[in-house]
């Protein structure tokens, strides 16, 4: 049966029908090619040209937004700007005009508790790799409902699986739209029965998650957690080792950047996931084996609890939306 | 000033009033997303939430209509099948529907001289890495206006430059839409007023292009490519080197996969570009150094001729559209 022709008019019948189950989560999305914000979910696309689908040429960005405030967006936003300019990518909206849009989205969605994701992209213009027949750099902040994990993720903890897909190589340190290898990572993690994977380095040292940072506490109190060096910095990572510095001299004796083996890992007394949709989540078994007793452990939940007040009541971290 | 909401309407309205000088290069996208085929450029879209948009998450293929017969068709879906299967990707139709769909999509743009481009991605369903969030893997097909290069490349020939971006590691072999290395380089060797670059590997041999796949010919007669370790297997590049076995005797003495330096290259006779737009071009300028007497070699000559009549005249490579 030959491929049909449909006129415009067609397409506009489709769209105005179009239903998938997903779609309830989608609040609103800004989009510069549109010129505003639409908030209905067959209408949140983009242009096959841009060269943001068919190269992976943009960057992102993800955020939480709880009771209309915006946690941590500058560090979100600081870190956009460093991932566009490694790109050699011009952001096209300034930073004020770039907050006005993220909040004018959050509120066309009605939800002042939601995920954020900000894609600044190369642009259409065509279908080659060279970047200059892209005119129009763009755009597109979509706004999705968050749904938190379930509770007895936190309560009873998480498993973690070494990927056998090696650490990232190229753009590892850049919050890319290149992200087949994490894609794969969190595949694989899937397939085995785990929550999460976390990569191995060339070196033999725990690298990321696909889309998370792990760390881990030693039995002598030290949290730790792996060097900068190829992966991604992640702002929920950072935060926790900030956060973790009021912990000093309680719950852990010292704090730093190292490398760590899979059997350091296994040694240690606790073991974290940690990532934007998450803040922080007990690792209770790492490739089969128990971590510490097997139970979520006084670090995590003493993050955790920092993590909460820090995000409903850290005005130095929060942007307000209303 | 705040962001409006957009109605459905008013989204319409946009859509059809669009326009942009590149629009006149589109001429036709099957989509299966819209279930047919459309040739409205303002409607050439795909949906934000298709991980092939926010993670890369898609394989694809270029192949080159003239008319109304596409070249080297099969090598290009057979390659399309080894890079859906190592990402784990279904390709929604079986072989015989995606000729289908190839022909029909060409046939609405109208012109049997084209260039088209195939995209399988994993799909709409959500914005995060998990590829099994995608239900129903998509299919997008575009053909756009055949723009050959200016005539002076080939009887003058191109300027070739080392890419300070180091060959692509993650998915080298794969043609995925994670292609943002490949920008890059072509982003370098247009800043630096050249026509191609290519990479060097960490041994410090040749490797390839941004989309191409370079080749010399020694000056003692072999023709040498880099070997096929850590790079996409070219179609045009195979079927050169099948070309080229007519040649041996004559003009070349031998045909080889090798490590090549920089400084061989500087040594050779010719230095030959090949792509599936392209087919070769040849190389008169590396790293600003002459290479051979500077101008388009017998080589090139020989197979650019054969490139012509193979693709012209080869029924055992050439796919009908008609």
């Amino acid at each position: 049966m030959p491929s049909k022709i449909l006129t415009f008019d067609r397409i506009v019948d489709r769209l105005i029908s179009l239903a998938r189950p997903w779609f309830s989560n989608y609040l609103a999305m800004y989009s510069s090619w549109y010129g505003g914000i639409v908030v209905d979910p067959a209408l949140m696309m983009v242009p096959l040209d841009d060269h943001l689908v068919h190269r992976g040429d943009g960057v992102f960005e993800a955020f939480l937004c709880r009771d209309w405030n915006i946690y941590m967006l500058d560090r979100h936003l600081a870190r956009l700007d460093l991932s566009a300019s490694a790109l050699g990518l011009d952001i096209p909206e300034d930073r004020a005009r770039l907050l006005e849009i993220i909040r004018d989205t959050i509120r066309a969605g009605n939800s002042g508790t939601c995920l954020v994701r900000l894609f600044a992209s190369r642009g259409p213009g065509g279908f080659s790799a060279n970047p200059y027949e892209s005119a129009e750099t763009q755009l597109y902040v979509i706004a999705t409902a968050f749904q938190p994990l379930p509770p007895e993720k936190y309560e009873k903890g998480v498993r973690l699986a070494t990927s056998t897909i090696p650490a990232k190589t190229d753009f590892a340190t850049i919050k890319s739209c290149n992200y087949l290898l994490n894609v794969l990572m969190k595949k694989e993690a899937r397939d085995a029965g785990a929550d999460y994977p976390v990569s191995v380095d060339e070196n033999g040292f725990l690298a990321e998650g696909a889309t998370e940072n792990i760390g881990i506490v030693t039995r002598d109190g030290r949290f730790l957690i792996p060097r900068f060096r190829r992966i991604l910095r992640g702002i929920t990572v950072t935060r926790a080792v900030e956060l973790a510095e009021t912990l000093l001299g309680r719950e852990i004796t010292g704090i730093a950047e190292a490398d760590i083996t899979r059997e350091q890992a296994f040694e240690a007394a606790e073991m974290l996931v940690m990532g934007t949709s998450i803040h922080v989540l007990p690792v209770v078994e790492y490739d089969g084996k128990k971590i510490g007793n097997g139970r979520p452990g006084p670090v995590f939940r003493r993050l955790l609890d920092l993590f909460s007040r820090d995000e409903t009541k850290n005005t130095e971290v929060l942007t307000a939306v209303a």
